[in-house]
């Protein structure tokens, strides 16, 4: 018999593009890697075997490099441009969905100065821009993000005052240290404003945040406080969700060695590690579903 | 002002454990990497920084691997012991969802035969169980999957009929290597089947029929049938869904070395690939939403 | 001033190639990754820019392209054949050394029977050819290799009787879990033995010799017991260095949650790994220098 | 018969640790991965498996762990303890090698200011400190260096002139963007300069020579630029050996399209790189080989 199709999409990843812009003597350089999904009636293509409306993914490879020549900056218009060009080009999809995510590289210094033409990847992690476009729909969606933000703290985290049970070995702490690298992800109120803004700024704002928020209890407490502090100092941010792991740093045990150790040698653990995920929000905001 | 915490989630990633049953002389080595994750009412944690609720991360941990000291086989079974414990070692939690990755490792051959206590991974990817149990849901929704199953084929492979415009350079063909790394993901009829069998025998039944798919007119086209296969021989499997990137292997232009290429050198081209996803299933069937 | 320049080498790494032999409908597919690297004299590139000398890496890449279009089996004499010609094409060379990594691939089984032009990537690591070959030398030298060979046995391993002192914490074992990913790179007695046999049954024979050392005492100790069972069944082999880490799987200890551990239970340990590295050799023969 | 042992070492690879100073409330954090081999007579333990010349691999990550509690900055300091005490606890080796990699850590800025204990990887790559040191010998060769420094220049480079053959399809070009993920390994004049000063000044000194190198022809050409800027500008620095692979940005072919490209557009290549690696140092200086 023939199963039915149920959910798809299809397209391309990792179109990565660099652009230069060479106007002036001070060049500026971009690098995003482009991922562009196309939902919408192809069930021709899977139950027969039909490729008429299959518009081919080197296609969505060719119309993100050619459109790249018109600018990738601000990203946003960029993305826009691809995804109408997109739904222009396929009429079977009913929608299209971009991820660009931005590697920022920063001048590389000379004698004290920036150097015009010279770059190295900056530090603080990639931005991340969500925009899907539904043909029939009212408008896009717009959504910024951070992925690879590793912060660390010193000191002002705390530990303690959970339930114990007979799995429970953990200690209590009133200091330790907490690191985690921040994946987040923030909508807007309207898709009209500065992305490119906010790329910077909310990570600015959140990194701060995590930085000053020495009465942590957890690392939800301080995802909570990280939250808070974008929607005080954006407002045209509604919600925010973060992903969090929480990287063990965990004080070395020297004991065995008759030495001490107050919080000065740390084993740097990889996994296991915990995972918190939270989404903080203006009240009456609407936001969409995680998981 | 406090904001509202929306949706969250929390738990431990990556509790990487290894059994070994020694029962007889020939050995069962079994090596599982465990997800766990809770959902309720933390939003004291997050709003208050009260911890009276949050079952520590790393009791978790301590969970997963004394519960494995009954055994990790089958895999189902130990999922269900861990998730019904940690409902009960977390009141808050009104929901546990366990991913647990089960890495196949079989037996090294001297003189040609397996040895009791010696091994390598097997070929041919991940297993992947996930488990999930509500406090007052009505059973566990059990799915399994694979991951990391690398398939190609040389030749019964076609992609042409599709639609050209000004971005279009990709040349048709009737012939061409196809190659994915699958992951897949289904579910079945109730949590009662033996998913360990289906473990094994639903990822042989898609290779199988990726393999004689040599009418194959793209990789939806074959997507369909290799999840039509399976639903053809596992009536206890209800849909299947498939992430299937198109890992391109390119017939190596030789033309400017003055040589012919009939289809016999291929450039392995790194990103982008193509990517399709899509889900088969019974008719009737609900199915998850999967984006 | 004009500091001179030392030892220096250039060439292409990363030229992933496929082909597909289809003289028979039963297709063999071969994947080999090639890193080709020259020596030579190269200081006017360095030192005044002049390109006149320096062939250009895009041509050594194409070299290997077009010189696969005659075949790639076996690898060896692939190799040769890039090598000369690459010796041909730059005069400046004094040598030219490749290095081939082929990652097999074998058969999807289809009831119970293996495809013809459908495959999957088998278990046992990759295999690595070293081809070197100097303009005025005697003849070139291969050497052949493994790479990614995870192994472990679950029994059969102790490691007591070591010495201690104030740092150490390890309790002595006489059971415990050994698994190392080998690495193993072997010199034979001249360049015309049958390489590609021996890309198999050099492992195939440490494998067994690592299942059936059921006293080994150490990694070291099993280390040489390979290396000697190599030496032992393979006549033209004269020797054979291994990088074996150690990756640890700890006795998960659950003393705390009230539990034994009679060797069931294992917690798999990322890094820190030991590392043993050593090479096994017949007596009087030269080994190449390791570091 | 028992075959020969040749060249071995063994130790502790992929000891992560961080160490926070707290003497002031503004805190210095230091994250290092420290690797550590033997060299010795350890024949006994391969060949006959007696362990008691062994120090266990997890005794030098003791090791390790507890000489970290008096400090690891700077980190010279701290490779020559853990050396000594190494070479007193193994009367068996005759030589120890240390490979520490600094991880540079930044401080998180509030309101423009960096952070008491808030922190952020910093760009630039990470740094390695080689400390290795004989039972007999005269002292410690200690060698620095910097990995994963990723560097790209937009203009001011070029490469022509090359010889071309019948496997040449690379175009000239006079403007081209140059990029490299820098491995550098520098030597000095004796282990007692501040290496910890040389581990920033060099990298800084190099960038800076890369980014103003315009008169490039080849990636070898400003190889060789760089380190003569290093030799130029630090005293203390006898050879210095780079290991650059060529990441390509092609410039996109955009015609296809209707439009021209005045190196605007890029195509980020993954592999096939090139690799350049070379030396350059002091006249009459003696420079280790490097293969």
């Amino acid at each position: 018999m023939t199963y039915p199709l149920g959910s798809n999409r299809y397209g391309k990843i990792g179109v990565h593009l660099a652009t230069v812009a060479r106007d002036a003597d001070r060049h500026t350089f971009t690098d995003i890697e482009v991922e562009v999904l196309l939902q919408g009636d192809f069930a021709p293509a899977h139950v027969d075997g039909v490729n008429a409306d299959v518009l081919p993914t080197d296609t969505m490879r060719g119309t993100c490099t050619a459109l790249a020549r018109d600018g990738v900056d601000p990203v946003a218009d960029y993305a826009r441009r691809v995804a109408e060009r997109l739904l222009e080009a396929s009429p079977a999809a009913r929608s299209v969905a971009l991820e660009v995510v931005t590697t920022p590289w920063e001048r590389l210094e000379v004698d004290g100065v920036g150097h015009d033409h010279a770059f190295r990847p900056a530090a603080g992690g990639q931005q991340v821009l969500w925009f899907s476009l539904e043909r029939d729909g009212e408008g896009p969606v717009v959504e910024g993000g951070v992925r690879g933000l590793k912060v660390l703290k010193s000191t002002g985290s705390a530990f303690s005052g959970y339930p114990t049970d007979r799995y429970t070995t953990l200690p209590e702490t009133r200091d330790r240290i907490m690191a985690s690298t921040v994946e987040a992800r923030w909508g807007t109120r309207d898709a009209a404003v500065d992305h490119a803004a906010l790329a910077h700024a909310v990570p600015a704002t959140f990194c701060a945040r995590f930085a000053t928020h020495d009465e942590s209890e957890s690392l939800q407490h301080t995802l909570h406080a990280m939250g808070s502090a974008v929607l005080e100092a954006h407002p045209e941010v509604t919600w925010i969700h973060f992903r969090m792991p929480n990287e063990h740093h965990n004080t070395a045990d020297l004991a065995p060695y008759g030495l001490d150790n107050p919080n000065v040698v740390f084993v740097v653990a990889g996994p296991p590690s915990g995972l918190i995920e939270g989404t903080v929000h203006r009240p009456g905001v609407e936001v969409p579903a995680r998981w």
